[in-house]
Parts: structure tokens; sequence; C-alpha cells
């Protein structure tokens, strides 16, 4: 937990191995200043730990899970077979199958049980958190307004972009 | 629109071919009496119409958008780039990658915006669904009691096919 | 299960919708004269269920779990994850993806906690039965010789086919 | 812009990290003195510049556009949706997918939309440009004779150093 | 050819057995009332008419080439390599691989030969020639305007059933 | 065995479930009046017989061995690890896979035991007979010259559609 | 082998270069301090070895055979075919196909001849040796406790990471 | 060409890029004493050259065609296309799709122009050179006693390594 407050977004990973790429969503949280926790809990080789998160995460008052794993990913799959809330997964790459086995294990659930999948690795991290803040937002006009000028600083950042190639060229950019 | 309360959840699809895949999202949300619009745009054929509905969804009251589209599936991320509420993307199957393709262009977003992506199919749909209704559940608790219920059905099901196999054995199911 | 004989082996399967192919383990287990039990148990749908299955059947006397389930497959790992014994994971085809994410899903488990993976579909949930017959074998003199005569068996059905090709020729056959 | 005269191909990139790539492309428009413009563009990043980009595109004199994006890339098929340009899409590798998401996601338009596909990376780039001009030659000669002798020229290339590995064979060359 | 004037498009196939994809870009040609020629040719099977075929397309007025074909799809890769108008490559399905193997044949081309490579199949033939009107269109007012024309009937065409799902709701469309 | 010359091919396969696949190669080697046998043979279900059969080959006087298998396809490695003849392995389509599977299979042989592969299914067993008679003509003037025929009449076939749709043109052909 | 005692499990690679993945099994099992024997033969190599090898496996007082291969991995299937022991596969990355060519050819077996497949690569080998031990367990309740203490283990690993990552914060983990 | 002798074998790549791996072809060809030609033409860059190469190799007593290719790798296509003399395909890895497209463009030929498809890269071309070796073999006693002998090599290098492994343990290995 990174504030007093109570977390209202949980970022769990398979693997301390996964924090790299994890922390992304831990950043945005950060700057959205969304209280949230982080941790590490394995679907297979801490199943009990896992489920006891899963179960009590809605008492706890989490609004959203962020799960991240690699590999045949069960990680976010587990967790929302055993919670109501929502669940974000994110595949983390690594491996010789480079992050396909963790989408098609994260992303296949069968009807009943949803994973909202993200993007394979960081930048699927780090669109976790974004969408933690959009779900957040939606009885939160402060987060709209942080969304809103998020999406503004995007595009901005790519008019500027535009702006230099044009005035230095493509050879000296 | 299917009542006369005004929509929290919009289902768009790209095309009518898609319609009895994403008729399960519909039908969810019919079983949890969440009011909800459904509607045709593509990201191709009507980039407009896609503009439109997508930067003025939420001024509409909508909270949460299911974007179902095949192939090159664009829907999704389109309506994403225009609108700060959580878009739930489903990839549809059908051609020659069989969604492959759908799932790859709705779940590989660049950072900065986010889909939530779901399973090929109209599995995926029905999970669309589900897990719109647990985004409104955060702030109803009505609804998460109506999870629990269903997430309690869900095991009940499978508890009486185990009894009947049981019973009747293998060969006589 | 199928005689008053205590199981050794437990079929598990994540739906009745793999009940045509998970029968084929049932099938190899009959003719080898295995006391077995077979049931339906989702690792998404019924968790805990699944949970209570995989932690009591070792002190159910049950020696090999055979587990098939299709799609984000996680059923054999979850069982694996709760129990010592060897788990014969099955991944069953269907869906757009063909039984790839199931194979995914089931055979790329993290370091420590296996799942014996055999090949998509019916053929592998025949297969996982001869595994689940190799391994009882180890301790059971009969079941070896019964092992080695099947073996026989399989080679003189082969020698039976080319041995009528060369009589009838290939237009006949 | 590189040169003074008015652009009859444009270049559009999703992200300044495309630009490596994409610079092969400008290579070609200048080795066949083509003016052009380079600039950057997302899809999701900037929406409304790139729909102002492409719908503006035609009156500014332009007559093909490049537009080269990787992962979910969106770029090529959100301007062919606003643009009745010929558009030619490089999908850009990079990513655990290493571009075949790119591939498809630019490949696999639905009918109406065009995009002319060309392979993953670099070398897509700058087979971009040589389409551009051969566009282009179609009502102008010139450009015509130089693709000629740009043909001559990889062939006389390839003749060149089969001489040279034929002379000091395969353990000098 | 379908007309007496000099055809400005030629369509060629590897395969007639193409022609039920292929004709979809014949169609959309015959709607834009542009000249064209529709033929029968295989890289592997007719090497040399091939080569004559592509050899002279230039000379005989063909202002764009349209290749279609399966498997390990060359015909528009070796059309490319004997000419300098621009070839549009349509991978046609079939066969085990779906048309992975023909997209992978026709777009991976080295650099110095492009191919224009439209989406795997009838959809992508159907593009194939709305690409070639995009092209002719650079020096014909009259088919701009056409374009034009033809982008709003497919917005239209999505606004309609848009409309009619609407009306009729989505249990009777 | 079809003729009473000794069999200079040898086409054997791991099933008779593929042998509408394998009797093109019979076909094509009755066409050109080649000498061979048939026969079915498996490495895994009969894996003496198969060695048997691979060891005894070339003093058997085969020149050629045309084995097709499906699945983990390990017949024609098989065979390649006990003869010095030259292998010709058709991967055949079937399973869920398609025979992606067994493509990877056969041809992916480590350095020092190659097996000449050839495509996927019937098509591929087409080929590995006229890749037969290839070899057999190298010594055999009179192959020669029918290859020679049957290429042009390869190329005649496809000059005839090709008149035949210029003729009808495309909606009748 | 690295005890006196008669080895129980063998290990076996398709070439010296799977050894630095195929330690790992090796080296589970002096974790659980099972007499192995390790050593290397070749399905495609050295044939005749593998095969006395396979055949000879059962009588030297193997249980459990663990064999490791990589590209078209025929090692552990041609194993299987000449052996009733339980045989266990794993599929070795490397080469331009990273495994994936490997765990279709261990995975895809026929029925009859099963072959229980780990993970790809290095944590697939470390599985191995533990499946081996699960197997061995069946009959043995010191291996039973040792599982126990193991599965304990890795539960304990990630509880006492979780607990560091609460301490220090993701930024100083 | 490496020697006075008139050669008996082709190797030819698309580019010197791919020489590296091709060399593997050769090495093995000097150590069976073939005089061989080794030479570059490319499919798409020189085509004439291609074809003629292609026409005239029966002429100059080639018996065996080795060619080499990456990407959309129609080398050995096309020129199975010009000879009736067997060629051997080896596709080249490189670029995002690590060979799969070379695979799947140089087996996937349609049924009548066959090309003997080899593994992804060097180790395919060294197969190549061996494959060459033993079609030459059935007319050239001394070449079977060669080829004998290497397939003994082979194997005694293997059993080499494994008495190595077996004396020093696998931690020295």
């Amino acid at each position: 937990m990174t504030s007093n407050e109570t977390p209202l977004v949980s970022i769990v990973m398979g693997s301390d191995s996964d924090l790299d790429r994890m922390a992304e969503a831990a950043k945005v949280l950060e700057e959205f200043e969304i209280p949230f926790e982080i941790t590490i809990s394995s679907a297979h080789r801490s199943p009990e730990m896992t489920m006891e998160y899963a179960t009590t995460a809605r008492d706890r008052g989490i609004h959203v899970i962020i799960a991240g794993a690699g590999r045949a990913a069960h990680l976010a799959g587990v967790i929302a077979a055993h919670t109501t809330l929502p669940v974000v997964g994110v595949p983390i790459d690594g491996g010789p199958l480079d992050g396909v086995d963790a989408l098609y294990s994260t992303v296949q659930l069968p009807p009943g049980v949803p994973v909202a999948t993200m993007a394979i690795g960081s930048g699927g991290a780090r669109n976790a958190g974004i969408f933690a803040v959009q779900v957040l937002s939606l009885n939160n006009p402060d987060l709209q307004t942080k969304l809103e000028a998020y999406k503004s600083e995007l595009s901005d950042g790519v008019a500027k972009k535009a702006a230099r190639l044009a005035e230095v060229g493509y050879k000296n950019y």
C-alpha cells in the first residue's frame, strides 16, 4: 500500500519477475492519486493465498483488481473465479512463446467468468492502470477531469513530436 | 434501447453479421435488468458516425461501452480513442484467421488507450455483459447481490451436472 | 464410479461438453479394468468444488488425476496446485482457436507445478488413460503384462492393415 | 517537407519510435526526387489530428499516403476510412508479437476500405516508397524510366555479387 | 475483357479455383465502369506465360495488376519482378493453412519489389478492385467523385442497419 | 506392389486413414509407369516393423521412400534415421492443428538426417510422387522426356483455362 | 548415474546442447534423493542406441523416463514406442521456431503411445523431475511427505516475497 | 565452382546475406567430394538471371539444385517451375517472422511443381547437402559407402558424448 488511504485498486502478480512490467500499472495509479496495494501471489505455487486474496478483496474496499502473470497465466482467471469485482488481466511476455501463451490463458475464459485483458507486457500493465482509473471515474468527476486532461496530454505529446519532426527533418530527429 | 430508462451500457458492433454473437451481451444485461442500447457502427465504413457515437457516449449517461468487431477489428480501439469511458472489446470470429486477427487488433493497443478485451466470439460477448455488470455493481449493492447469486448458479449448475453424471454414468449421460 | 472398488484414477472435466472426448480415457480404464471415477468440475465456475476435489483426492485413494478442459484451460493446473498426485492434462479442442489455447494453458505451467500434457482432443484423452495405466503398472505386474499385450495389439493392428493393403491394393482398400 | 514543391506523397507514423523503419520510405522518395512530407500522428492518442490529416490530404495535393504503425496498428485503416486516396500500410515490428499483430491489424481490413499492405518492418517501408513511385509513374514517363533503371540496378547488383562469389569462392566472400 | 475499351486493370489468378474470390475484384471494376481484363496464369505451372503476361502489361496499357493466388502464393511477386506497374496481391484462402501461407508468401517481399497486399479471400479481392480505382482516380476526377459517393453509400448502409436495429430490436433483426 | 517389376519407390503411411491423401503419390507413379510398393507402418505403434522396413529398403532395390503421417509425424524422420536413401515426407492434415504439427514434425529434422518435405496434404502427396520421378529421371532419359511432357501439359492446362475464361467471361465460367 | 543405488529415473536428451536445460530435472531428483541416470541419445543420429536404451529401461529398474529434445523432437515419442514405462517429454527451445516445433512434435502423439509433455525449456525440465517424484511417491510415503513440504516451500517463498514487497514498496524491491 | 570437374550440384541463394547459412550445404558437398557450383540469384530482383539459371541447369550437367531464400521465399519455387531437376529448398530464418514465412513460401507449392523442403536455417542447409548426396548415391556405390560411414560417425559422435557424460557427470560436462 502506498498511502494511508484504503486502497481502491489491487495489483497482484504471479512472480516478482513480473514486477518491472507491473510497476507500470502502479505508476499510473500514483499519477492519478489512486490509493492502491501491490502484492505477489501465485495461482499455482500459493493457491490458498490467492484464493484468500480474491475472496476478501471486495470486503477490503477494493474496486478493481489488476492481475499480471506469464506463460500458462491462470492468476487473473483464478481470481475472477473467486470474486465479483472487475478483474483486469495483464499477460506478461517472457519465455519461448513470448507471451502468446499468457495472452490465450488470460483472455480465453469461459462464459460466466470475465477477465478484462490488456496488451502483452508493460504497455498492457500501463493500460490496466488507466482502465482502472476509467472505472473509478464513473462515480468520481475529478477523475473524469483528470482523464480528459491525460487524453489531451497524449494528443499534445504526439503534436509536439510531429512539430519537431517538421522542424528538424527526419534525418536529424 | 430496450426500456424507457436511460441506458447505462452501450453495445456496438461493426457489422450486423456480428449480431448473433453480440446478442449474448444484450441477453446478460436483460438478465441483470440493466438498461442498455445496442447499435451498429463501423470504424472503417462509417467513421464519423463512430466518432460521434464515442464522443457523446459519456454525456448520454453511458457507463460502459461494449464494442465487437472482426478481422482487423479497430472498432473498440477507435472508440477508446474518443472517450474516457471504460471500453470492453469483443473480438468476433469468422474469416480465414478465425478471430486471431480480431483478437490481436483489439487487445494490442498502445499505452494510453486501453481496451478491456474478452474471449473471441459469443462467449466473449456474454462475458462483456457480465463484466459491465461488475463495473456497475461497484456503486450498486443490488447488482452485487445479483452477481453473487449468479456466481452461485454457475457453481450449482456444475454441481448438478456432476451429480447427474455420477448417477447415470458417462455412457448414459 | 464404475465399480465397487475404490477408484485409482479420477477423470474430471470442466464442462459436460467435454464428455465425448474425455469418455476415451474412461474406455481405456475399463479395458484395463482399472477402477475409476468420472466427474465434472470447473476451475472458473465451481472453484471451491474443484479445490475440494483436488485436496481430497490423495486421501480418497486416487493415484492419478486426468483433467480435461478447453480454451483458457486452467482445470489441470488448478488441481495440480492443490495436490501432490500426478495430474495428467488433456487440452480439449473447440472454439475459434481449435485447442491451441487449451494446449498452451495446460502445458506452459511454471516450475514447481507440473501437468503431464497429452495431445489435443479425444486422442489425448485416450492417451491420458493409457498413461495412467503405465503409472499404475509400476507396482502391478499384471498391468505391465496387459500393457505389453496392448502394445502388441497396436503393432498387430498395423500389420493386418498393411497385409490387407498389400492384398487388395490401394484402390480397393 | 523536404523541398519547396508540393508534396505528392505523405508518410505518417504512429510514434516516433517507428521513424528508423519509416525513414526507408523517405529515402526512396528522395532517390526518385518525389516531393513528400513526413509526420507523426497516432490513431489512438491523437485521433482528431489523424482524422484532420486524412480528410485534408487529397485537397493538399497528396497522391499516396504511406502509414506505418505497430502492434494493433490501426493508423493506416483509420486514414483509409477518411480518404479516397490510395493508402499504403507498413506493419512495424517490435513488441512481443514481432509485428504479426501489426500485419493482421493492417491487412485484414473489411470490404470497402482497402489498405495496400507491405512487408513487416524497414523492408516494407522501403517497398512502400517504391510502390508510391510506381503509382505516380502511371502519368509520369520520367518516373517510369527511373523505375526501369532501378529494376536494372537491382538485377545488376545481384549479378555483381554472383560474379564476386564465383571469383573469390564462398569461403572468402 | 469486358468491353471494347482498352483495359486499364488486369486481374490474374493462379488457378480457376480462385475465380469465385477474384470475381469480387471484377464486380467492383464493373461498378466503377473501369475496362479490365481477367485471366488465369500460374507462377509455377505456366511460368513463361506469366512472365510474358507481366512484361507486356505496361505496353498493353494496363495501369494496375491484381494478382490472386493461394498457398505458396508466388504469382503477385513473380509478376512484380517483371514489371514496374503497381501490383496488388490477394492471398486466397483454402488448404490446411487457411491462407496464412498465401498471406506470408504475398506480403513478405524483399526490398525493391513491392506487392500491395489485401486481406485474405474474397473481401481482399473486392478491396483490390477498389484500390485499383483509387489509383486510377488520381488522374480522373470522375472516379474521385464516384469513390466519394461509394464511401457515402458505405456509411449510409451502416446507418440504415443501425436504424433498423433501433427500430425492431436485436431479437427481431 | 502394383506390377511384377521390382519397385523403385516405396510409399508408406502411418495409418490407413492417410490413404486417401497418399493415394495421390501412387497415382503419379502409375502415370509415369514407375514400379512401386505401398504399405502402412507406424513409427509409434509398429516401431520394429518400421525399422525393419527402413533398414531393408535399399537392399530391396528401393530408390526413394515416400512417407506420409499426421500430427507428431515421426514416420519420415524415423525412416531417415535408418536408411541412406532419399526420404520424402508428406505432412498429413487432420486434427485440431490442421497439419501444422505434422509439418513441423516432418521438416524440422536435425543436421545429419534430412527429410525432403512436401506441402501438407494430398497436394504434397502428389508432389512427392513427382519428386520421386525427378530423382529417378537423373539416370533415365525416358523419364526426363516424360517429365518435360508433363510440364508442358501443366502449362497447356492453364492456357486452356485462360482461353476459356477469355471466351465465356468470368460470370459464365 | 549419480549414486550406487539402482536408478529409478532415467534422463535422456537428444544432444549435449540440451544439457543446460535438462540439468534442471537432474537437480530436482537430487533434491529429492532419487537415484537417477542421465545420458544422451538421438532418435535420428543414434536410433539403435535409442531403441536399445528404451527397450531395456524397464528391466534395468527404471520407473520413469524423462526425454528432452528440440525442433522435430522425436526422442520422447520414439522411446514411448519401445517401452511401457511412463515417458515424460520436455520440448527444448532453440532454433527459429523457439520450441513450438518441439512442443508439437512431443505432445501430438497418436492414440496408443502417450508422452507426458511438460512446458518448453528449463522450467519444463524442472517440472519433469517433480512429476517423476510424484509418480514415485505413489508407493513411497516418504516422498509424499517431501512433496508436501516442497509444496509448502513454494507457497512460503511466494509469501516471503509478498511480505518483502509490502515492506519495501515496489520501487525499492 | 570449387574444382575442375563438372558440378553435379548447384547451390543458389537469393541474397549474399544468406551465405553464412548456405555455406553449410557447400561444406557437406566438399566433405563428400561432390563437384558443385555456388551462386546468387534472386527470384524478385534478378528474375531473368534466375530463369536462365534454372532452364540451363540440366543441360549443364547439374543433378540437384539447392535453393535457399528468406521471407516470401520464392526462389526454390521459381526454379522448380523452370526445370525438371530435383530442387531442394532451404527456408532462411531472419526478419520478424523468423523463417516461418520462408518455410510456408517454400513448402506449400501447388501440385505439379515439388520443392523438397529442409529445416529452417543452417541445419536445413546442411541437410540439403546430405540429401543431394543421397540422391547422387543412387547410382554411385562409393557415395553410398560414404553415407553409411557418415551415418556411423553420427551415431559414434552421440555415443562418445554419452560416454563422456557418464564419466564426468552432468555437472562437469
